[in-house]
């Protein structure tokens, strides 16, 4: 049995975690902590959780967490770079489904996140955790930086089309638009029913966080520097990403269609589908699974790629799992055979 | 491997029994049969059962059911009571998700369902699947009429009450909330999103075909006649039940909290919530749990219970598969050990 | 034109009145206060006004709002009763929307609300402004008490049979469903989307503050003490209140159906369905109307009475219009010929 | 007072017209048409215009609707086709707001409308019934052809780029999300609550009726062809369209933020939010408006125009209402001063 910790077991993406490890084979989850529900059962404050979860929230501490031999960070931004290094250091392996080692660029990453780095020295040796480009890295890694959910959502849409040379990758578009609790648990008035529910908006379209690092990302395929317009939108539902990307062919197109199959046959998570499909977000709603179809409208130069996930499975909790299941020699998808709740 | 076969596996509860038994490891999905899709992928239809299901619709023949252990009916009503004998015949044990076998009067179950029984000698055999009050006979039994989702969340919340002759029998009232997908797959303008969206209604107060089936239910219990106002409400969500329950309680009442802690203390899927709760429909979805709190509002005589399921598992697929493992002498949560999907 | 300030003008039943005020041809709005944004324009935080409100926020001083002809207080319990006298003094009718001056026992007041009330020589000045019930005391007011968006819902349902002796006040069930702007522009985690959308459950069952205002009002009209059971639901939706009452009739009931129309034929707010009817809270959205069927199921001894209304309207901004009509010698539906925003 | 009839009354773009003339000073609802429910009352169709339209369905017949000043087509397309040139000919004005008149082409009509048409003689005749861009011919005008949803933010979005000639309009993006209520009150699958609520896609990728639509506005602006690549998605919402726009500046531009603002200065319902906004749907709904805003992210190549409208009002009733306000002399805003429903 593996012992997994999470640290920040309160949000959102912790309790997706404890949702999916209560009912992974090879996982004892050892260690809950929460700084403002330390004592408290797990699932009082989660009655979801109720004959699931069998433990106490404990306060987030090294030496506590020294027991585990992985921990995730579940927490807000500039959490995991004060304490990898400790846990690190006392042979626990680490899975941050927070930003802190998304970018490889310390000084990019301090002016979107608006401070310090800790811990730069770690940032080399972080592997960004999308096993559908990292596998073999994941494997070996102690440290996996796991990515955001619009980064996943947009980076296994275009990866074929770029790795293949095929679109100008100088004009990328990503409108992609994402379920409430992308927003976290966190009180805020912009997430709540009354502001949220009913209404469809865009926001930060002058800059998003998940800009460089989808960026970051897509060029180190493209081997080359890359121009994408990233515009997230706040649509009316709690979980989903729904992306849809486009590029412009560069000379004349061979079967999309079998590229994608062929880039991802040997995928457990990436499903391409038939021919002329269009992807509902619903048909991954709490399972692993990115669903993705590729159009080219009315023959013309633009392509359309539409791409959806969860975004608190493969777009966090789920993609983490597949990340502690390659580091430990599991089976990709143990503890991942969920089936998407329709309707 | 337990072989099953649904018949009318194209509405929600059919899908709901795939994505169950897609993850049941003693049950192998044999025969999925549909009419109007036979020849058709399952999974064309839904592709949220793409990589777990690999099966078409068939045409629902009793031939080819016959060579399954199990066959669930997931049909409109009038159907299984057309094929039950046929396949019980064949030795098929006939789990029914329909009403056709619920009502023991079949006068009754005529007013009510508006056409001529055509089995009415099943009507006896069949065992009213509510493991909660029927276990050791539906571990016997061949045939099976599970409850409805309006009737398994009032009778769970009443029972103890009932059974301790604790209230007044002749002034029940059940106030039931239910989300859209109790409707069924049915293409009809009430439950377009447009109309049943940002709203709430009462329907079918002069009578619901659930009453009947409920008042038989609580007059087992009772040992008497019971009078029962039943008033039916669809609440802008797609999956949930939550029942609010009145009555008056007779003489002076003891700790009802403990009893009904002590009640449902063995059943794996009743939950009774620490004293002062208000279950969430939220913290059963998708999962096969009825969470359940008891209230005495300013200590008057009017107690208040509150019980949650999610329609289409604890009162729908769910429950069927609780059925099948015990008729299979299989543990009574296997393939059901489903953690709600929150948020 | 009358001069009207709004005081608390940030919350949703702020909004609301702006929404109303903007097109009522009688009515300037002089004021609009908010503390905290004090100097903005009222449509940079409400851009749904842009066009129709030209006017900042200001400070809540007497002294501004003392130009007024009318105040309204939006504002969160506690502070009416602290600016009520003065602005009385100096000649300015006040229509509170808060709790502030609803309950007639200054210690059942304190009790519920947790504070000592600033201004009891008023309470008993003050109108409980249902028009329905207290029209003419209405029109000689200085002071208004807003109903509550529950008690509105709940003593519209139930006066008919109340005023006619014609069911058991001593056990009188409420069961009244909300969406979730009756909580408030608060920002709390339990009203996020991801908190409250798909989702429902029951809250206060141990006790709202709703419940000493109805249980006053109905007394009023029953002339004697009565019991009533409340509890209020969140239905994840936004605007709207669908109240389901239940009594049980004493003696053999005449024609309730017309009992009703004919208790109602002269308001314009409030309109009996057709006998059968089941109302909807989508056909009051954004109006001032209750909408009302009653019925009595399977002839039994209890009446279930269904009443709905738009909490932010009738529950609140639009009621407190008709109560401003109504002092100042307006036609009573005057800015209040709003059409249910359909679907 | 004008009078106005309305054929095909009962679909959601019916009752929206019949929502805004009832509390139109000008208009006199004089005949309202449904084939399915000729006899019945029109608010026993719909309650929420209880008090408001004291109306019965009637049969579509010209002699009938020959009594009017004006009819407004709120039928599926290939109904005002057949009755146009009746009416014109009897001396009413007709208002189509299906889609039989908006396209120059009859072939490509035929093409993209899987019909012969049917008075292709009136083609030429009919003036698109934007007013941003056809005010003065909409004055004269006997028949207009009353723009589609998407058609309307789409173009309201590009104009003032493409009238400037600062866009490259051979790679016009148009990603483009819609509530569902424009799918209209159609009984179908897709549209249950169950399978869009709470799920975002996208749908006709391939093609969509409104393409050659918004391609023949944007190419009489541009004086030259124009290549749009246009995906619709649905949004689990029921009211509401949300254009984001994608275009390639030419050059270095100019500030954008005045010019859309001066383009818009004098247009009563297009409304261009302060620089750096992202307009929200729910800030027009029920209202006439068009909320505007425009983005140079990162200062790239890349223009981002987002334009919001209630889909069923200035997509479809309200700016028919425009039309017959510009076409009978009155000032075009009567009867369409709305503040919107927020929350």
């Amino acid at each position: 049995m593996i012992r997994a910790g999470i640290v920040g077991g309160t949000g959102y993406t912790g309790v997706e975690l404890l949702r999916i490890l209560a009912l992974h084979a090879d996982v004892e989850v050892a260690v809950v902590t929460s700084r403002a529900d330390a004592g408290l059962r797990v699932d009082a404050l989660y009655p979801s959780l109720r004959g699931s979860i069998d433990a106490l929230f404990s306060l987030p501490e090294v030496e506590t967490l020294a027991g585990c031999d992985v921990v995730f960070f579940a927490t807000p931004n500039g959490t995991a770079m004060l304490m990898a290094e400790q846990l690190l250091a006392r042979g626990v392996k680490v899975i941050d489904l927070s930003a802190d080692f998304r970018l490889k660029d310390v000084n990019e990453w301090s002016h979107w996140y608006g401070m310090e780095h800790a811990s730069p020295d770690l940032i080399t040796e972080a592997v960004y955790g999308l096993p559908e480009v990292n596998r073999e890295l994941i494997k070996q890694a102690r440290l996996i930086a796991c990515p955001g959910c619009y980064p996943t959502a947009v980076q296994l849409g275009f990866l074929p089309l770029i790795e293949n040379g095929l679109i100008d990758v100088n004009h990328l578009i990503a409108d992609v638009k994402s379920g409430v609790s992308g927003a976290g648990r966190k009180v805020e008035l912009a997430t709540l029913m009354s502001e949220t529910g009913e209404s469809f908006k865009a926001y930060a379209v002058g800059g998003h966080r998940h800009l460089p690092e989808i960026t970051q990302g897509l060029e180190l395929v493209a081997g080359k520097s890359v121009g994408l317009t990233f515009v997230p939108h706040l649509t009316p539902m709690i979980r989903g990403i729904h992306a849809t990307l486009y590029a412009l062919a560069q000379g004349k197109l061979d079967d999309m269609q079998a590229l994608y199959e062929k880039k991802y046959a040997d995928e457990v998570f990436v499903d391409v589908l038939p021919q002329g499909s269009h992807p509902d977000t619903r048909n991954v709603r709490g399972s692993n699974n990115c669903q993705i179809s590729i159009h080219q409208p009315q023959g013309r130069q633009t392509i359309v790629v539409l791409s959806v996930i969860d975004n608190l499975v493969k777009g966090a909790a789920g993609q983490a799992v597949q990340n502690m299941n390659l580091m430990f020699g599991l089976k990709e998808d143990a503890g991942l055979k969920i089936v998407a709740l329709y309707p």
